[in-house]
């Protein structure tokens, strides 16, 4: 049986402080160091032992994989990181303080932006330095391909290509393939693999460091689902 | 200018109980810890900043690299473990005490087995528990190629094709590559850039924890060479 673990990362420095995150790279807090550890020791006890994990270029998200395998011994296992796994990029909304947002911008309007399906924050100006293309890791890739702002639409449009691609085939090569990543990423896959309609994936939360399980018939179709929190 | 930095891992616990070690997945002690955060300091005091990094497939070289990368806030550069850059493989002795290994077989056989060239440790049975064919991180691998013992000879010759068509061309490609490894495998690296011969290897020691720096000429031909901890 071919099991895939979805694992969001746990409490980052800005969730801390009520900041809009998106690409900036914040890492994890005290508190989501331990809800990675946590996530290893929930895999071990359920028998997880993932063959490959891939995650994203962030910090916050790499800590969380490393952590968790360091929990479950297997340090050794490829690690690959890609930015198609990252967070939604929340654009020009990047770094501020939610409340101080939601006084100058109003209430409703802050609310489109964090959970409607297709409505981006504010683009990043070409030349705000918080742009992704000052950024090093991202210096081998196209332009044209770096986004400056989001939706979780066009955060579906590049993670679905790199499941396709990528992700998907490693679950029919290994066993068990682990992906620790964000919030957004993490949705994009979830409406794919659950086939949940647009407006249905915006009202899913993914939970911090509860690895979230399916499992696929030799088929790779989903036959299974579950979050080891609840009990597995 | 293009570098390669190489960086022996720190203390082992196996060290601290004068075992031998080999393919054995033992983890760094405190010490080797420190280590591995001090080589990242020194690395970033000199500008150094890898924009990929290679390692073997076990822990104490893993984390080494890991710790350093963090220390330089480069957890997001591409990470390669590969078993050929592991520590040469210690045969029947592996795990085994020194001193006792001394008592048994006496001390000027046991200086052979560590210091000649071409002398093998005797092989592992192909039924000995400690045979990498038992163990999950080489099961991709065509069991053929996994050694039962390893010369320092034999070491080098698994090390040098992979730095000739995987670490070498990284060098091409980027401006500062890091390989995190072991003692005899980072040796067998040290011998084909110095063009040391065979018996001059056996006397090289390399620091652990300090960064050792190659830098290159245009043409991947060797520029200079010199360790981090001794000023640079």
């Amino acid at each position: 049986m071919k099991r895939l673990v979805l694992l969001r990362h746990g409490q980052s420095v800005w969730n801390l402080e009520n900041r809009f995150t998106g690409w900036h790279d914040v890492d994890l807090s005290e508190r989501g160091r331990e809800e990675a550890t946590e996530a290893g020791r929930l895999m071990a006890r359920h028998g997880l032992a993932p063959d490959i994990a891939f995650t994203s270029v962030l910090t916050r998200a790499i800590r969380t994989c490393w952590m968790a395998l360091d929990e479950l011994q297997r340090l050794w296992i490829p690690m690959i990181k890609d930015w198609r796994l990252n967070e939604r990029h929340y654009g020009a909304l990047t770094g501020l303080n939610k409340a101080e947002t939601a006084a100058e911008y109003g209430e409703r309007q802050v609310h489109v932006w964090r959970r409607s399906y297709d409505t981006p924050p504010p683009p990043l100006g070409d030349e705000d330095p918080r742009h992704p293309r000052f950024d090093p890791r991202y210096a081998g890739l196209d332009p044209a391909v770096l986004p400056a702002t989001e939706s979780l639409e066009s955060t579906l449009e590049r993670v679905l290509p790199y499941w396709e691609s990528v992700i998907q085939p490693a679950v029919g090569e290994h066993d068990s393939v682990l992906v620790a990543a964000h919030g957004n990423s993490l949705r994009a896959l979830v409406k794919h693999l659950d086939g949940l309609s647009d407006e249905a994936i915006t009202g899913v939360e993914i939970a911090t460091g509860d690895p979230l399980v399916y499992e696929f018939d030799d088929e790779l179709g989903v036959r299974d689902r579950y979050s080891l929190r609840d009990g597995g």
